[in-house]
């Protein structure tokens, strides 16, 4: 932000300029039972992946998060790099979404994100959330920009969400990617969402990686 | 959108440019009734108009939707063409609004259509919309951007809107318009309002295609 | 509005442009009892004052105005030239302010009408509203740009208003006309505001006739 | 505000240009027990600082303050300076905040501050709110650009601040002001907060003149 005035919209600000070549971009932030945070976290444990971008932005939430150490900073989203053998990974995560009710915030900060990652060269969108159940059944649904797409993602095990409607960022980005010509798939957890649901992040983030040709193997990191 | 580097106003996509000539324009948006959006999709459906634009608007709800094939996208709305011997219609419906309280984003998007309609050559408008009545009554009313018009419409059937006040989209693309120096008219579908009312719909196209010289011959298409 | 390409912030649109020299301005809009709305119009009638400007938000409520001929306009608010002996006077009122909680709303439209009276050259501002008391009393209320002021409008029979705060813009024209250097006052009428108080708004009128030397006649127009 | 045409962001006015060399910067908003305008306005008495800024905003309520002698004027934060030995001081404070949900007008509020501090020279900031407790105790927590920082000021006697949150203000300027290099801290006075809590803001304001080196002799200013 050195530099810049005042933070009255959505601010990048890049950490380094990891290399990486047509990177996967998956997004996972808070939601029904934080499945989509947790599926991202896992990934970055998982994978070592390295933070390399934040972003700002005016309609996050107007508290500062303070660690156990009293140092202070604004909420943000941060950027991850990761680079599984031939292939790259940019996962995104944060700690906070706009208001449920601003609308026009949920938009600026996902277009600022689209932006971004087609700026590193990203052609595939990957978002994770959550779909709220009333029964506890582990399942995950896809909805994609293409029928082609969605039915990929089913025949490797997921379903056809055909519930109509997908709420705040995790459709959004997905749905501007694809206005953008980008590719992409919205995985959404099934879970009751009362409480974060570490099953359902778990189930999201393995069928990704299952679908994405690198099976995960057992022993996960234990926090999340 | 291509090209655009953020969507953080309304913005309008052209898919074709089907010649037209002063074409007169239609608005059908949900609302009371859903009357508006009914009578458009019977336009539309009865005349084969074919869509041809998009509007979108990031003061539309944040949800994506998703169809039964899992492909999602953006909420929008969108433009027909239809000639009808020799006069050209463009009818646009879609399935939102912006929220009821976000005043400022109804005059944005109403404003952003009674821009493109002009583009396109358009004199006349009509919006259609529903009035909540308490008892069932079968009754079209019309307020006009003169008074010379609003007796017109009242001489072929419709009664004069005398209550003071039509909110949202339906009322302000009109009034709007006007201050272009466009003239048009409000058809408002009584309707009780608790479900979507096809009557209501029904009755609000059949009023306007009479009005406009167009009789509608019977067997109507059974599903909106 | 012609040229316009939407009606993104307050506009003004003049319909002519009456001679006038340093004339007094004067604001009455809906509020408390609706004192400054009943008080700007008494002024109106009752100096045969005309329009010629008109006011133009997208932060008004969203509705348009439907007349009695059934003709639809966008909500706006009016200013009305008069001449008094040498006195020239311009009054302002309206059917709507924008919505209470819309406070950026409030000083977007209000400094618009600063703008708008100091280009006419005016350099005295009276804004009239209504205060609620819980008792009923004839009583008008004076704040000012300076305590030279409200003391003499005290001196003419006012009291001065000392709780603190006034809201909307009622107080906020006043206090935006401050900050660019012009002087006024602003009356506030009590009232029970239960209801349109037409007691209120006409003392507020005849107070503010007397302290600018102007005593108001017997035989005020019946219907307001 | 004379030439700027309208108030619709935040603005800075200079009433007069004060020598100052690498300011302190003390802000002190109302608040949870109003412990840091206390403190602030403890500090302005104190050492006889003296209005030089001022700062005005459109997302400050849409009230205008009224004095005893009727004198209205716009809601505003005020800049005062004070030199203490070499040392100078810019202390803010008010008598509002923009609404606890526009999030937006707390980012554009606090931005504007830390642009003009920034102007001014200040390479140090001290925020100073309240953090509501439920058993009254007297204590002071600290949170800080840097964890060294923080341990400093543990140091001086105390606590780090480890509830994870900051709101509003209090905390915004200063992790704007580390966005921009800045260094400094945020003091929040231990309170129940049903009442401005003078013992608080006195603490509050004794710890932070003691942690710079400046010990307060006792007899204060009886009123605040």
């Amino acid at each position: 932000m050195k530099g810049a005035s005042t933070l009255d919209k959505p601010y990048l600000r890049e950490l380094s300029n990891p290399k990486m070549e047509k990177p996967i971009f998956i997004q996972g932030l808070p939601g029904f039972g934080n499945v989509g945070r947790i599926a991202a976290h896992l990934l970055i444990r998982h994978y070592g992946a390295k933070p390399f971008a934040e972003l700002y932005s005016p309609t996050f939430p107007d508290y500062v998060s303070v660690n156990s150490k009293g140092t202070c900073r604004l909420p943000r989203y941060e950027f991850f790099h990761s680079k599984l053998d031939d292939m790259d990974f940019v996962v995104m995560s944060g700690e906070t979404q706009p208001s449920f009710d601003d609308v026009l915030a949920h938009y600026d900060v996902c277009g600022e994100i689209v932006n971004y990652v087609e700026k590193l060269g990203c052609q595939f969108v990957v978002t994770i959330g959550g779909v709220p159940i009333t029964e506890e059944k582990a399942q995950v649904y896809v909805a994609a920009t293409s029928s082609r797409l969605a039915t990929d993602f089913m025949e490797k095990g997921a379903s056809i969400y055909s519930r109509g409607k997908i709420v705040g960022g995790t459709g959004l980005t997905l749905a501007l990617a694809k206005e953008r010509g980008l590719e992409g798939v919205c995985l959404l957890g099934a879970t009751t969402g009362f409480k974060a649901d570490k099953d359902a992040g778990t189930l999201a983030f393995k069928f990704l990686m299952k679908a994405l040709g690198k099976e995960i193997k057992e022993g996960l990191p234990e926090r999340l």
